[in-house]
Parts: structure tokens; C-alpha cells; sequence
């Protein structure tokens, strides 16, 4: 069972949109590791990026976050990145650092804040403007600690408010994209916590407003890929935020912990028309390399996702189909597993070698000495990260 | 802090439908324990049923489940329950027992039985003609096993055309109540398994179909009243199935894993409207007493939710929202804390007994002889259990 | 990287041992299906796990369940076993299924009930001198459904009782191995719930007491491999019960819902010592075919282990040890990876075929006609299941 | 059901140990909010612990955390402590905030960077001499985010040396607490995840040496309570570290989340003797208040395990064992909720009016005018938090 043409050309049109954060320090609230060669702009971000992209041509996007990414000339920023061969993605916002969204944000109690919070998504949809970005991301880190703590119903209710009057700011090109998260930092409740109610809240927006799924954002147990095909179904799939998790949000380079769950996730995009690019679902990563090297950590993470839906191309879903129909259990899942098993990545070394890229991206990275140039070259200044 | 007279005429009207399968024998995979007494007929299941509504005044209503519950004769079962002081409500269909449900019945990749569990409804909503029955609660143990076993996405299609043949049925006056539940009897995927499915699949239906919640059926770490929460909010929150559970269906008795987690629902029921009869919404138990003694464990479960109404009712509601407003954390959390610590039961005994009930009514049940009865007078005929 | 004689001769010697039980009807408290061609009797049984060993070579050993598994004769039953070309295995008790047990067995509160557990298991080891049996296994359903219900620390020490008067009964050739399960049937609290508590009754009883480890018997996040890994430190891991499981304990087929986890425990097995015969690990299945066939079902699992195992000796430890040695997060993890990656199927039906077995032992199955005549001579009389 | 003198007398002897870095800032990997009138100094840690202690009497200890509150002279703090009324308690190591320990500490591949680890616990026995604690107290964030990482196995050996090394230094008055965490900082295996781990490791090294069970390191769904009873059972329970969780190690204050949970806990540790002070059961708090005013958060702490402590302490366990005995499951549940569902809180305001205490010890704090001096007064610095 090999990767045959078609396959081919539908790995050649996927698209992974790198997090621009992937590359600065993160960690956990016990410790932020820093390393060697860490960025401290967002031009050397974009370069890091870039290098992945240069040896993978999987990663031709970039998503900013703001205020993060900052910058004073957004067209001059395009332009850069544009040179480096990368263009600008979704913009996330950010409304969980400033000391007045202690309590909330969008769903806050107090008018001043949700009208600061609004202002903030609308300097964001300015910036996506200049970018030609297509996605605001909103993840939201409003909830609370403790039972009582907050309304809840009120609060969903604002954010119902919040939103619409986001909403009425993007352009028809534009969409705004909702992610949903279980729960951190938030832990008593989340105001968006689940499909369900980011689901509820974009189908009140209308047809420009969808969901984001960050693969881990869910409880233990939660079938995601059955959430991928609800999703699609209901043509609301707006993003992935991959990512892979052993117990919470760990932000794990995708693919890592459960292999096989990315099989199942990017078999039923297929099987949704996922894919299709004009389907329009982004597919980023949002991922920590807390201890890991971060553009290594990069490359990983797309190889994994490239390698795995190839293997998820390779279903037989015609015999797949039958075996279902005839309720032959064994039959149906051996077909599913066997495309899971099948080894892909010979073809692929040898199909990127006669796309003129390294037949081996990690390799052709660490002999590529860009690793020793960055530790070399970016010394001094403050390493970016999440407060940065 | 006491239970005035406001609180008291909102305890007055509340309203619990007894299961009539809790007064039969369940259990494990690995055993269902018998129990002398229990009941051999749907007639001796209302009996039980009224006599916890006569020592508590909270269960005038009897759900059934059919076929478990089957008779000839509907209109003289209501007669009959009539006379016992109890009414029949909700309808529960069952596809989960014939054999060629064996991979699904509303979803099932075959049409013939897709049609035999469709018309199987339609038996229902004809039963509910003649007990006079709002609501047919429908709980689908579809899923797979294994992955690939089955279409997800398919199957959800399906799904929809099915509930939409059923509910082209029901009268004006009734109501589709749609279930969801997290995993089990299906283990890799369920085909209704969080609160976002069953809402937008009766959404698609209509204003008469609902989505009822059991407490038992999520995922671990998940904010169940949050769910009630939005599910008021939405419009859609048909009826609750109570029960409580520490790690998966456990089917226990309502209140007795978790009680904050019943006290918190239960605000936000208040909360959302929900508590007003207006409201539309269903309070039913689906409790196993697998190994404690059935007629009291079910007055217990009444109790256990008059009790933690009680308390929700005790909530200063304008000082929490106060205190929230005021971003006062520990402030709100104490007035919720405040009302849960409450000990309700000694205003509860007297007014009990200021209404002609008894003040203790597990010790009424104890000294009325009625268990002894029925120890005596059930012999031979076969116990009601789920195959029945 | 293939399969080299080493790794072929490690193969050469796995011995999974097959549970008589998996051979007959399985479900959940909802519902059995039966299905045609399940056994009737432990001969049955017997010839059915034989033809999984004939076909593929890794099954020789039959667990028995006891009563389910009784007979009048067991050395004849052992003679019937030898001539189909197995051998009798683990002796599993059971204390769960008489009513006397509905509050426990061996913890009970009634030295008569415990009196009378601890006489179950006298014959179990009786039986198990007369099959040749080497362990003695015991999975204890006690436990309670409500808080209160039971004295858990009263419980503990009757069971450290208990165990010592059952331990005294073993040979020096025999082992008592004690399993642990987190939940089911007793939903509270269960009295061997964890790894911790096994350890400590089984290290207090002797050389002889070993831990079983089913795979499906944990908290969701669980690293199930450093139990393997600690057990084996601590001289004390006796038996695995395989199966895998999605959210409880679902007895679904080995490495049918995480393959990758199943690489890593038996990664763990091998750098611990327990693939060496000496080491004393028996490889057991303990699975449930609710909706599969049961005989190709036992097939897929044992070749699942066995190409799992392949995987896992595939690991080259040399560097993976120098790339651990050197902080090499990212290179550590590759080289596990890709092990896991590679398809080692092709070289393992090559090698099949030189040992003169079927290259493709479930198409061998399906060829074989065996299931079609159990179909037809297994008519009439009780298929067995777990209450027979 | 009141609070009779045999109770009094037992939470008159209720020492709560409370932790220095809860009076500090604290917070998630995205965002630590500071709050006006945070310590800048131990001193002032110090100050704050003696207020709550001298409006509750319940927290006579302060835990420290080395280096956060590294000093000078440690003789010299100590008097300043008493001088406050408070004495200084368990002593904690800190070997997660160094760059040396990315990769681990006890357990590292390095002997250089055990070393370092092994010398720093040398360092907190000499505080612990002048100081005059008992107790050492090792929480390890030794683990790996990423399969392949790090050798479990190994690790486990290294641990296991680097504990002895430790315990070989203390006093025969001292001890070595071990804590268990099932995850975080490290996502894929923590090298003591539990109690089990943590339980070997420890009975290897001596009587001495005890397990610290923090109520919020354990996997959903985990009878938390059971441990409680095994560890007081098997001698080895050291110590508490009490908080609460929805769903990872969130440190919200003890009893918020689950207070049903809290009560089980304390139940257990009553009927194990645990409450005893001769037992050498530490109850220490370690709580993170994220978004709540520390003191009052530590005083709502302190009065949330006292009040539990007195609802454990009315069950009745004459009329409990009897129904346990006699199978009365609803009985003896009924026994076990009526204690929790007693509201002590009147009773206990009046005690401690009696001992010269406020009623309302929170209600005290805010008249008390020490939050607005705290306010006023500390000023420039820098606040204390998990960094400084």
C-alpha cells in the first residue's frame, strides 16, 4: 500500500499555519525554561518559521498573537514576511494579561472592561486589516475559582453581547473564529468550555463566525474526532489548534501522546471534506516547547501531521464502507488500522526529494547550522514569550 | 437563616417523577441481585412509586418505559395509577434490547431497521396518547465499539432523518426529549454523547423538541451546571434524569457522590427559571438501587432534592450578585457556601407535618409494615428487572 | 530496519495465555447479544482457543474461570487440553456472582461469608494441583456504593486476613497474584483499587504474592507503564490482564484503542526484564467480544501483542540511552518514534510462513470453514457467558 | 446533633500548619495577578500567618519553602515567629526553579546535577536544625514531557539513591516527608505519581520517612479517602497538604470544591487515628489564591477543615458500625450524611467566643483595619511570589 498519486497531490495542497509563539520560552507556573537562540522580535520569529517552512513547505503561514507580536508598520511586517517566503495568518487576541481581566473579559460585569476588551479585538481586526489576515482567534480566559464566585448565565449573556458587537466589525472576507477550552486558567467554570457552547454562540453571530477546536482542550475520554464530524456537519469547523495532551492542556507537540487519536481527527476531516481547501478550515499548531528545541520542535510537529494524513489518506474507504454495511466489526476496523500502520514515511522522503526538499527535514536542520547561527547571533535583549 | 413562607409555597409545588424501573432489580454486567419484594408488575411498581408520594407529597408522577412496562390496557393503567394518587409521565422507548439492534437503531446503516425502531416510537407516542403523557424521552445506546467499526459522521445523518419521522408524529401538546449520554453500552463512540449534539439536533426540529440531562452521563471535571446554565438560556432544557455517580453511570442515588454538585445545579435552575412550572421542565430520578433497598432508597432520592432546593432557595441572591458585582470572590463564595451549609431538615420535618405528612418519612416507611407487605405477598412470578 | 534473529527468537518464545471466557457471550447491563457458534462447555472453549493457536503459534495456554469453567474431571480435561495442543493456565476465582456476596467476600463483615470465599479459593487451588496450574488469580468485586456503607480500613485489614489464610494454601510452586481495579462493579469505593494497594497486601503475604496489572483497570491519564516499570523494580509485577480500554473498563481488544500506549508498556516489560520466561510474567488476555466474533477476535489480539512486541524490541536502546544521556528530548523521543512506526507486519507473515504458519492467520481463519461448522454444530443447549 | 465537650476537646488540640507562599503571589502559566499588601519579606509572610492564627487559634505553624524564604538567620526568625505566636514548621526543598534541573534533580541522568539536588536537601536540614522542624518535606517536579524522554526505570533506581543519601542526614527527631503528584510541571510521567510510588520509596528507606498526600494530586475519579485509610493503616502518612480541585492540581481553598470529599478525608483520618498528635499527622495547607485575598482565604481555609473536623467528628460511630454490620446500607449512609448535613457553625461561633475568639473570625479580619494597614504599608519592593 503505497502513496500514489493522488494522495501526492493532496498532501501538495496541505497548508499548517505555525504559531509565531511556538518559537519564544514558555513553560509552566513552576518554571519557564529559557534557551540559546530564542527569539526576541517577531522578524526573528517569522525567521524561525520560516526555516521550517523553507525545509517541510508545509508551513507557509504564520498566526500572530497580540499584543505579543506588536509592531508599528503591519504592511512593513507583511513585506518581511513575504520575502522570508511566509505569509501572515490569524490574528489571536489576547485579553488575559492585563490586570484589569482579572474577572473576565468579554463577559465581564463591568461595562468599561468588556467595551476595553472590544476595543482591543477591533485594534485586532485593524491589524488583520494590514496583515490580509483572514482569522480572528478569540480564546477567551474568562471564568472563575469558585462556586458563586460569578453569574454564570449573566455572563453568558454578555459574551453573546460582546461578540455581536465584534462581529459587526469584521468584513465579509473576515471571520471570527471562537475557541473553546475545558478548563485553566479558569477552574471552577470556563465561559466557553465546550463545542456546544461556542457552537451556540457563532450560530447566533452568523455564517462568518465559526468554531476553533484545540485538540486539547477536552475532557478525559471526550471523543474529539466525533466532534471534528459534528463540526463539519454542521459547517462550523473553522480551525484546529493542534496540539497533543497525556491529562490537560500540555500543549505537547501533536501527534506525541496518542498517535492514533490524530489518525481518527484528520480521517474524519477527510471524510467531512476537511480537506477540501475550500472547506476552509485552518490547520494550526498551538503548542509549548517547554523542554524541547523550539524550530526542531516545529518541524516535528508538521511532518507529524503531513505523515498522518497520509496514512489517513490511505484508508480503503470503499472497503471501509462495505464493512461497515455488512456490520463485519473486525473487518471494518482492520481496514481502518491497516492505513494506520502502514509505514508512509519511505514515500514520503522520497516524494520531497523530488519536490527539491530534504528527504529528511530534522537532519537536513541540524546540519543546516542555523541552530548554532541563532545561538550565535541572538544575544542580548529579552527573549520573547508569553509576557512578552 | 430559615425556610419562610416564599421558599416553602416554591417547595410546595415541586414536582419528582419516580422511574418505574428503579423499583425493579439491576445491577452490574457481572450481577443483578435480587431483592424480596420487588415488584412483578408495572401495577406493583405504581404501587411502590405511590407510596413514596404518600409519605412525601414530591412524586405524583410515574415515568414508564416501554416495553418493560407494557400492558393491554393503557387507559385502565392510568385509571389505576390515578387511584393510587399518581399520574403517568414520561414515555421512554428502548432500542437497545432486540437483537438486531445489535449496531444501532435510529442510525443503523440499515433501513428496515431504522424503520423497525422509528415505528417503535410511533408505538410509543400512541401509548402517551392514551396515559395522556407529555414527553417521550428517547435515550439511544448507539455507538461503536471499535474505531472505523462505524460512520460517525453517517450515522449522525441518519440520526436526524430519524428523529425528524418521529417527532413529524407527536401532538403540539408533546414534546421530544432528547437524551445524550458520555460512553457505555457503546465504548469507542456514542452517537448523542454531549449536551452540543442533542441541541442541535433538536434544534433542527423544532420548538417541542428538548434535551434532557443526566447527571450522570459526562465526562470527569465536567461543569454540569454550567450545561443547565445554558441549556435555560437556550430555551432547550426539556427535563432532568437525576442520579449521581463518582466515576462513570453509576446510577446512584441523587445527591448522595456529590452534594455541593446537586446544591450548585440546582441554583442554576433557579437561576435560569427553571424551578417555575412554566418552564416546561421535567424532574425525573434514573436511579439503580442495585444493592440498597428500593422503596426507601427512592424516598431518600426525593428527599435528598427537596433538601438541596431548599437550600438553593436559601441563597441571598441580592447579596451574591452584590458581592459578584463587587468582584468580591470570597464574599460571594460565602453566601453560596452560606445557604449549603444550611441545615434545612428541621424546617423541613415541621412543615411536613403541618401538612398532614410524616416529619420523618423513611422512618414512617420503616414502621408502616408496607416492606414486610410486600416481602410477603411477591412470591413466585418473576421479579422486574431491565429485561422484563 | 527489520526484524533481525534476535528480535525473531524473542518472538519465538512469547506465550500469551487466552481466558476461556472470552469465548463466550459478553456484554454490558443493558443487553448480550449471543452469537451463533459460542461454546457451550469448557471443551468448547478449549478447541476454540486451540484453533487460535494453531493458527498463529502464540497462544498455548488457557485461563479457566471458576465455577464457569467447572468439571467433574480435571485431569481429564487436562488430557483434552494437552491433545488440542494447550495447556491449562491461571485459575481465576470468583466471588461475585452468589448472593451470599452481595456485601463483599473476602472483606465481608461475616467471618461465615469470608469463611466460606476463603473455601472457594482452597478449591480453586485444589483444582489448580490437578491442572498443573501455576497461579492462582483473584479479582475481588468488594467494595461499596455509598459513602458509609462500609468500614474501608475494617475491610482492609480482613482482607490482609483473608489473603494470609488462602496464602498459606499454595505450594511453593504456586503464586498467589492479586489483581486491582479502579471501579466496577461497586462504584464508591473498591477495596484493591490501585497498584499501591495490591503491592502492600501481596509484599505482606511473601515471595509467592505477585501483583496483576489488567490494563483497563485504571484512573483516566494513568501512566500505565511506570506501574509496569515500578513493579518490575520491585520484583512484583506476576500477570497482565490485556485489553484495552477508551474510558472505563471497556475490554475492548488489545491495542484497539491506544496502540502507542500498548508499545510503551511492553517498551517498559522489555527494559525491565519481564519479556524473559524466568521473570514469571504471565501474558494473559482478559477481553470482552460484545459485537465482534469471538474466535478471530482472540486471533487479532494475540497478533497485536505479538506485533506490538516487535515494535518494541525494534528500539535501539543504544542510542535511545546516549540520546536520554545527553538531554536530547527531541532525538530520544524520534528514536522510540520510529520504532513505532516501522511495519513490521510484512517480515512477521514472512516469518509465519517458515515456521509453517499462515502468513495471514485471520484470512487463514476465515478460509478455514471452522466458524461456519461451530455455527452449525453448536445448536441447542446454554452458550456459555458469564453467568453460566 | 451539638458539639458536646469530648469534641471540643479534640478541636481544641486541632493544629493546622499553613504554608508561607500562600500569603504570596500566585498563578497560572498565563498570568500572575498581583495584589496590594503582599509580603515582600518571610517576615511579613509571617505576620500575616499570625494574624489569621490569632483570630482563629487553629495555625500555630508556619511551613517555610527554601530558598523563597531563605534568610540570614534563621535562630533570628525563629524567635521573630514566636514572638508572633507561631512557630515555624516543615521545611520544603525547591529543586524545580533552577536551570540545572530541566531535566530532573533526584532523578537526573547527571551525578553532578544529583549532587547539587542531594546537597540542597543537606542545606534544608541545617535550616531544619535551627529552626527546630520535624519534618523535610520533598515534592519532586522530576518527570518527562515526551516518551523516549527519560528512562523510567532508571530513574526510579537514581531516585531511590538520592533519597537514601538524604535520609542518612536527619535526626532521629526528624523525618522525610515524600510528596506524590500524578502531573504537572512534567506532562507524560512524573517520577513519583502516586501514593504507592511514593509509599515504596519510603518504607525502603526507614520508619522515619513518610508519604505527604496533597488532596489535589491524584486522577479524576480517585477515592481519595481510601488512600487516607491505607497510609494510616500501613503507618506511613506523614503529612497533608490540603487544597481543592475541579480537575487538575488547581490549589483552591481545602473544602471549596468538593466539601463532601473533605468530610470523607476526615472521617478516615479519625477512624485510622490520624487525629491523634501522637500519630505525627501534619495537616498543612498548600493553596495558590490566584484571585482571592490571601489572608481571609487562609482564615476561610482554617475554618472550612475545622468545621469539617467537627462534622466528622458527630457521626455516630456506634449506631455506623452497626448498620454496616448488618448490611443496612441506606441505614448506615443516613448515620454518615446526617453528621455532614449538621450545621456546626453556630456552635462553633459560640466556642470560640468562649476562648476569647471572634465568632466570625473573617468578619473580625475585616474590622480588624489590618488588610488597609498591609495596604498602606507595603509599599515598593518586591511583592513575594513562587519566583522571589
Amino acid at each position: 500500500m503505497g502513496l500514489n498519486d493522488g494522495i501526492l497531490n493532496q498532501l501538495a495542497e496541505q497548508v499548517i499555519e505555525l504559531p509565531s509563539w511556538a518559537f519564544g520560552n514558555s513553560g509552566t507556573r513552576f518554571k519557564v525554561f529559557a534557551t540559546p537562540g530564542t527569539p526576541r522580535t517577531v522578524e526573528e520569529k517569522l525567521a524561525d518559521a520560516a526555516k521550517v517552512n523553507e525545509l517541510t513547505a508545509l508551513a507557509p503561514k504564520v498566526a500572530l498573537h497580540i499584543p505579543w507580536d506588536k509592531v508599528d508598520d503591519y504592511a512593513a511586517l507583511r513585506t518581511y514576511a513575504e520575502d522570508l517566503g511566509v505569509s501572515l495568518g490569524t490574528i489571536n487576541s489576547n485579553t488575559f494579561q492585563d490586570d484589569i481581566y482579572k474577572f473576565g473579559s468579554l463577559t465581564h460585569v463591568d461595562a468599561a472592561v468588556r467595551r476595553k476588551a472590544i476595543d482591543h479585538h477591533y485594534e485586532c481586526i485593524e491589524i488583520m486589516n494590514q496583515t490580509g489576515s483572514r482569522d480572528l482567534k478569540i480564546w477567551l480566559a474568562d471564568g472563575t475559582n469558585y462556586p458563586g464566585q460569578g453569574d454564570i448565565r449573566g455572563r453568558q449573556d454578555r459574551l453573546a453581547d460582546s461578540l455581536a458587537e465584534i462581529y459587526a466589525r469584521i468584513s465579509p472576507e473576515q471571520r471570527l473564529v471562537l475557541e473553546y477550552k475545558f478548563f485553566e486558567p479558569a477552574f471552577y467554570h470556563t465561559d466557553v468550555p465546550d463545542w456546544g457552547t461556542s457552537y451556540a454562540q457563532v450560530a447566533a453571530l452568523g455564517e462568518n463566525a465559526v468554531v476553533c477546536l484545540d485538540t486539547g482542550h477536552h475532557a478525559p475520554g471526550t471523543n474529539i474526532e466525533f466532534i471534528v464530524a459534528q463540526l463539519l456537519r454542521l459547517g462550523k469547523l473553522g480551525s484546529f489548534d493542534f496540539n497533543s495532551r497525556f491529562y490537560a492542556d500540555d500543549d505537547l507537540i501533536v501527534g506525541a501522546a496518542d498517535p492514533f487519536q490524530l489518525f481518527r481527527i484528520i480521517y474524519e476531516v477527510i471524510r467531512g471534506g476537511g480537506l477540501d481547501p475550500d472547506a476552509g478550515v485552518a490547520f494550526m499548531l498551538d503548542q509549548c516547547h517547554n523542554v524541547e528545541d523550539k524550530v526542531p520542535g516545529q518541524i516535528r510537529s508538521v511532518l507529524n501531521v503531513q505523515e498522518m494524513t497520509a496514512r489517513a489518506l490511505l484508508v480503503d474507504t470503499d472497503a471501509l464502507f462495505a464493512a461497515q454495511q455488512a456490520g463485519d466489526v473486525l473487518g471494518a476496523n482492520a481496514i481502518f488500522m491497516d492505513a494506520f500502520y502502514t509505514d508512509v514515511r519511505p514515500d514520503l522522503a522520497t516524494w520531497r526529494e523530488s519536490r527539491g526538499l530534504p528527504a529528511d527535514p530534522l537532519k537536513a536542520y541540524a546540519e543546516s547550522g542555523y541552530q548554532k547561527t541563532i545561538e550565535t547571533e541572538r544575544v542580548g535583549g529579552t527573549q520573547a514569550g508569553w509576557g512578552a
